[in-house]
C-alpha cells in the first residue's frame, strides 16, 4: 500500500454537500493500488457504552489518470454531520486513514481522529443555476454575427463579409443583426447566447471599456437591448454578457481625468498607481493587465470603485433582465470584489450564472461564494490535442479528462462552460486542418460530455479562420457558403441532448478502458437504469467495436441514425465508420 | 522519485499571499525522496522571442513528518503575478511538476502548463489583527474566578473555593472579582483575557444563552463590563467575549414562545424544524446541537435571526469595545454567516480578533474570510501526548507538530489560539500527574512556540483538578494555596517571549531531528541573524546536550538563568537538568 499516495481533505474536490442532505467524499489512491476503499463514518454525537458507532459503506472507483484511482460514495448522514474515516485494503493489508494519520484498526474511542462534515448547511451548498446544466450556449461576437441596422455602422464600415477581419476593420454587425437572425438561432436549438461585450468601447471587440452604463452606438441602444433579450426570452433563450472590470479602456473617462489631471483627479485612486502624474513610457507607472498601458488595472479595493462596478453589475440584470455575467480576467481581480458582485446580482435575480474567464485550476473560485462556474479550457485543451493536433493519445485524453473531472465537485463540473474555440482562437475547422468528419466528431462530444456546451458562432456551419482576428469573419448568411450538413450535424446533437438527459448532466460518465480497442474510444453515460455509449473512431478505416456489456435480451438503439438492434448473443459488434461515431442506448 | 507522493494546489497551505508583496510556496514530497526543490516561475506576460522569461529559485527543506518532507520559498513577483511550476531533483532524475503534469523539461511555449498565483490582491491577504500573535491570553470562567460583589451572588452560593466545583453549584465569581484582581494578571504579564459566557444564562457556564444582549446579573452589569474592559485596557490587555451562535438555551426566549404557540409564534422560522407543536421525547423534532434537547439550533440562514445574531456581534463591540470574539462551535454553523459577521464587525473594530472553535482541520475557515485563528486543539493533543500521557515518542511529537505546522500558512499559524487545558479538560497539571516539573516544560514549550498562547486561570499558580466540573475550582487567592514557583517560571517565560520576539512569532521555528539526542528534544527559532534554541530533557537524569551547530567564537546566552558562555571550541555541550529545560540564545 503506497500510503504517500493516498490523499484526502475535507471540503472543495473531496468532500462536498451535493445538496442539502447529500455528501459526496472522494479519495486518491496509487493506480491500481486499492482492491478496495470503504467509508467510515458516523455522527459525531452518536456514542453507546463509550464507543462510537459507525458504518461502513464501499466505496466505487470512480476514474484513475495518469498516476492515480479516485474512489468516490454518495452518503446522506441522517442528522447532516459526519466524522469518518477511510478503510483501504490493497489485498495484502488493511489501514485506516484517519485525519490524525494512518492506523491498523479505526481507533473508536474518540471521533477527534476522524477527517469531519461538521454540519451540511443548505446555504453552503454549490448551486449553479438549475437551467445550466441543460443550457447549450452560442457566442456571438456582435461585431461579425449580423448588422440589422445600416444606421450605426461605423464610419468607413466594411460592406459585410466583403475583407478579411483585421484588428482594427468594422462590419457593422450590431444587436438588431442577432435579432433579425433568431430563427437561425432557435432551428438550430441553442438555449443561450453569450455576447462578448457590447458596452461602448473604441475597438471592434469591446473588450477596453469606455462606458459600462452605456451600450455601444456601433451596436445599437438601450431599446435594442431590451428588445434583444425580450425576443431571446420569447424562444426560450437566455442571454450573458460579457464585463471586464480588471481593467478598464484606456478612453474610461475617469482614467482620462487622471492622466489629464494627476494627483487632483478625483479618480486619481480608481488605479493602481503611486505617482503622479501618470506616465506610459518607457514603462507605464501604474499596474495594467499584462504590460498593456492601455488597460490599466482597477482598484477593486476601492469603496466607489466597488460601488461603480457593483453597480453596473446589478443595473444590465435590474434593467434588462439579463441572465447571465461572463466576467473577463476573472482571475486577477479579487475574491472579496467577487463575494460582495455575488451576493449583489444574486439579490436581483437568484438564479443569475456568473461564469469567470479563468484558465488554470479554479477550485478558489468555485467553493459557493463566487462563481458558478469557470471558461472550460482544460477541455478545450485536451479536444485539440487530441482531436485536431494528434499530441495526446487517446489513454493521455482519458486520463487527463478524469483528472479535471475529480479536480471540482460534481455540481461544480455540471455548470462548467465547455467550449472549443472563441474569439481568442484559431476556428476550430481550422485547428482540424478542415477536416469535418473530425469537427462532427469533436461537435458529437462536446454535445454529450458533461458541463454546458458553447458554439462559436459559425462553427456551426463550417466556418473557419485561423488566431484572430482571422476567426472573427462576418457570418456567411448566404447558403451557399454554409455546411449544410455540418449544421444539420450540431442541430441534431442538441436536439438529441435535450431529447436524453443522459446526454446531457443526468448520471455519471466513465470512460471505457484505453486499452480496450485500437481505433475507437468510448465513455458512457448512466443513471442506473438507462446506458447512453459514445463510441469515437479515431481511424481512417471503419472499426468493429464490441459492446463491453452483456447485454442479450436488451434492446440497443442507435439514437443517432434511429437503428435498433435486439441482442440476441452476449457479443454485441458495432461498425463505427471511419472517423466515424455512434450513440448506443441500452 | 515517487511522483504519487508529490502534492501542490494554489492557495490554502501551498500557495499563499503572506503579505501584500510577498507569496510563500510550499510542495510536499515523500520523505527523504529529493535532493533539491527549486521554484520555477515568472511573470506570465514576461516574454521574450516566443519564449517565456523565467527564474528558478532553490527551497528549503521546512520540515519533516512522518512520510512526507515540505519545501518552502518565499518570493516577491515584481509585479505581483507569477505562474510557476518545480524543478525536483531525486539525485537520479529531474522532473518538472506543472499544473498539467510532470514533464522531463520546462516546457516555456506556454504559461498555460504552470501554476498560477495570478494577482496578489493586498485585500485577500489572510491577516489576524497584527497585535495577536504577540498577545499572550489567560481564560478566565468568570463563575470561579473571583467574587467582587457578593451583592449579585446568586441564591445559594457557597462560601468561596468552600467546595468542590459541581455541575449546578455556585460560588458568586462576577466580572468585579476579574477587576479586583487586575493586579495578579498584569503581575504574571498577561495580555489578553478570553472570558467563556457572561450573557444571561441559566447555568454556572452560562453556554446556554437566555439573552445575548445582557450581562448575566450574577456577573455584574452593563457598567462592569464597560469597567472592566476599561481597566484592562489600561493595563494593556485586550478582552475577548466568548458567543455561542450554533444554538441557543433552552430558555431562550424566542425558543420558548415557539415551545408555546407553536406554529403561530413569529420565532418559528428561527429554528430548524418543519413540525409543530415542537416535541423533546422521545427525541425532539427540532435540529439540536449534539442529541442535546436543550440546546436548539438556531436558522442561521433565517435574515431575522442573521440580523439579531450580528447585532450581538456589533453591539458589544460598538459600546463595549471588546477586541474579540470566540466562537462557539463554529464549525458547525454556515460559512455564509461567518463572512457577514466578519465582515460587520469588522467594520466597526478592524482589529477584532476572530477566534472560532474548531476540534479537525480548519483551512476552510481561513482562508481571510472568515475566522482570524481557530483553537489549536491539535497542539494540545500532541504537548498532552508527549508530556502527560507518554503515548508519543518525540519523533512522534515533532512529526505531528511539523503536520499541523504545514497545513496552514505561516500567518495562520502566527494567531493560532494555542491552549494546554480550558473548563473543558482536566487541569494540566492533573493530566501530568502533579508532576510539577512536566508542567514547567509544557509551560515553556508553549510561550516560545509559534501561535498565541493562553493559560487557562490557575494553572499559573498550580492549581489541578479533574475533568469537568472538577477543572473549574474556584480560583485559589490564599498566596499558602499558591504554588510561587510555578507563577514565577510562567511570569519569567511570558516576560522572556515579550523581551525577545523569536520567542514569539519572529523567524522560523525549525526542529533539531528527533534521533540527534536520546532524552532531549529540541527547536531552534531564527530570524537569520540571532537564533534561540530551546532544549527539553525528557528523562529523569540529567542530560549532556551537545548543541549541534558551530558556535566557536560566538556568545551563548542561557536567557532564562542569565548565564552567559562564549563558545570556545566547536563543540559546546550543556547540561540540562533532569526533566528540565533550557532556552540559548547565539
Ligand atoms: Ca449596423
Ligand atoms: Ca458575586
Amino acid at each position: 500500500m503506497l500510503k504517500e499516495a493516498i490523499y484526502h481533505r475535507p471540503k472543495d474536490n473531496y468532500a462536498y454537500a451535493c445538496t442539502n442532505e447529500e455528501l459526496h467524499i472522494r479519495i486518491r489512491t496509487k493506480k491500481d493500488d486499492m482492491k478496495e476503499v470503504s467509508l467510515l463514518n458516523g455522527d459525531p454525537y452518536d456514542w453507546q457504552d463509550g464507543k462510537w458507532n459507525t458504518n461502513t459503506v464501499p466505496m466505487i472507483k470512480s476514474g484513475s489518470d495518469q498516476l492515480f484511482d479516485y474512489w468516490f460514495v454518495s452518503i446522506k448522514p441522517p442528522f447532516r454531520r459526519m466524522r469518518y474515516g477511510f478503510i483501504l485494503n490493497d489485498g495484502n493489508e488493511t489501514a485506516c486513514l484517519t485525519e490524525k494519520g494512518f492506523y491498523d484498526e479505526p481507533p473508536l474511542d474518540d471521533t477527534g481522529y476522524y477527517y469531519a462534515f461538521p454540519y451540511l448547511n443548505n446555504i453552503d451548498v454549490f448551486r449553479a443555476p438549475s437551467w445550466v446544466k441543460d443550457t447549450v450556449w452560442y457566442q456571438i461576437f456582435p461585431e461579425r454575427f449580423g448588422n440589422g441596422d445600416p444606421s450605426n455602422d461605423p464610419e468607413g464600415a466594411l460592406p459585410w463579409d466583403s475583407a478579411p477581419p483585421e484588428r482594427d476593420n468594422f462590419f457593422g454587425g450590431d444587436l438588431q443583426g442577432v435579432i433579425n437572425n433568431i430563427d437561425h438561432l432557435a432551428q438550430l436549438g441553442i438555449t443561450g447566447l453569450y455576447f462578448t461585450p457590447i458596452f461602448k468601447a473604441y475597438s471592434n471587440h469591446k473588450y477596453d471599456t469606455i462606458d459600462y452604463m452605456e451600450i455601444d452606438p456601433q451596436f445599437g441602444d438601450k431599446d435594442t437591448l431590451k428588445k434583444l433579450v425580450q425576443v431571446c426570452h420569447e424562444h426560450g433563450i437566455r442571454v450573458m454578457l460579457d464585463a471586464v472590470f480588471n481593467h478598464s479602456g484606456f478612453y474610461f473617462p475617469q482614467f482620462q481625468d487622471v492622466l489629464e489631471k494627476g494627483a487632483e483627479s478625483p479618480y486619481k485612486d480608481w488605479f493602481h498607481t503611486n505617482e503622479f502624474p501618470l506616465v506610459m513610457e518607457p514603462r507605464p507607472n501604474y499596474d495594467t493587465f499584462a504590460f498593456e498601458k492601455s488597460m490599466p488595472k482597477l482598484d477593486t479595493e476601492n469603496p466607489e470603485v466597488i460601488e461603480y462596478l457593483l453597480e453596473v453589475g446589478r443595473y444590465w440584470v435590474r434593467e434588462f433582465d439579463i441572465d447571465g455575467w461572463r466576467l473577463d480576467v476573472a482571475n486577477e481581480v479579487d475574491h472579496s470584489f467577487w463575494r460582495k458582485f455575488r451576493t449583489e446580482v444574486k439579490a436581483i435575480k437568484p438564479d443569475l450564472y456568473i461564469l469567470g474567464e479563468i484558465w488554470h485550476d479554479s477550485m478558489p473560485w468555485l467553493r459557493g461564494d463566487q462563481f458558478d462556474a469557470v471558461m472550460n479550457y482544460p477541455f478545450t485543451t485536451n479536444i485539440l490535442n487530441l482531436f485536431a493536433r494528434g499530441t495526446i493519445s487517446v489513454k493521455e485524453f482519458i486520463e487527463n479528462m478524469t483528472t479535471v473531472n475529480h479536480m471540482y465537485p460534481k455540481n461544480v463540473n455540471e455548470a462548467a462552460f465547455n467550449l472549443i474555440g472563441s474569439h481568442d482562437t484559431p476556428r476550430i475547422l481550422t485547428e482540424c486542418g478542415g477536416n469535418e468528419d473530425k469537427l462532427k466528431q469533436i461537435f458529437t462530444v462536446l454535445l454529450s460530455y458533461i458541463g454546458t456546451p458553447c458554439i462559436y458562432y459559425g462553427d456551426e456551419i463550417g466556418m473557419s479562420g485561423p488566431q484572430d482576428p482571422g476567426c472573427r469573419e462576418c457570418m456567411k448568411w448566404n447558403e451557399e457558403d454554409q455546411n449544410q450538413d455540418m449544421f444539420e450535424h450540431v442541430q441534431k446533437m442538441i436536439q438529441l441532448r435535450k431529447e436524453y438527459p443522459l446526454l446531457a448532466n443526468e448520471g455519471e460518465l466513465h470512460f471505457i478502458p484505453s486499452n480496450y480497442h485500437e481505433s475507437c474510444f468510448a465513455y458512457t453515460k448512466s443513471n442506473g437504469e438507462t446506458t447512453i455509449m459514445v463510441v469515437v473512431n479515431m481511424s481512417d478505416e471503419e472499426a468493429s467495436y464490441p459492446l463491453p456489456f452483456n447485454l442479450k435480451g436488451r434492446k440497443i438503439a442507435n439514437i443517432y441514425t434511429g437503428e435498433e438492434y435486439a441482442a440476441e448473443s452476449d457479443d454485441l459488434t458495432a461498425k463505427i465508420a471511419a472517423n466515424g461515431f455512434a450513440l448506443f442506448q441500452f
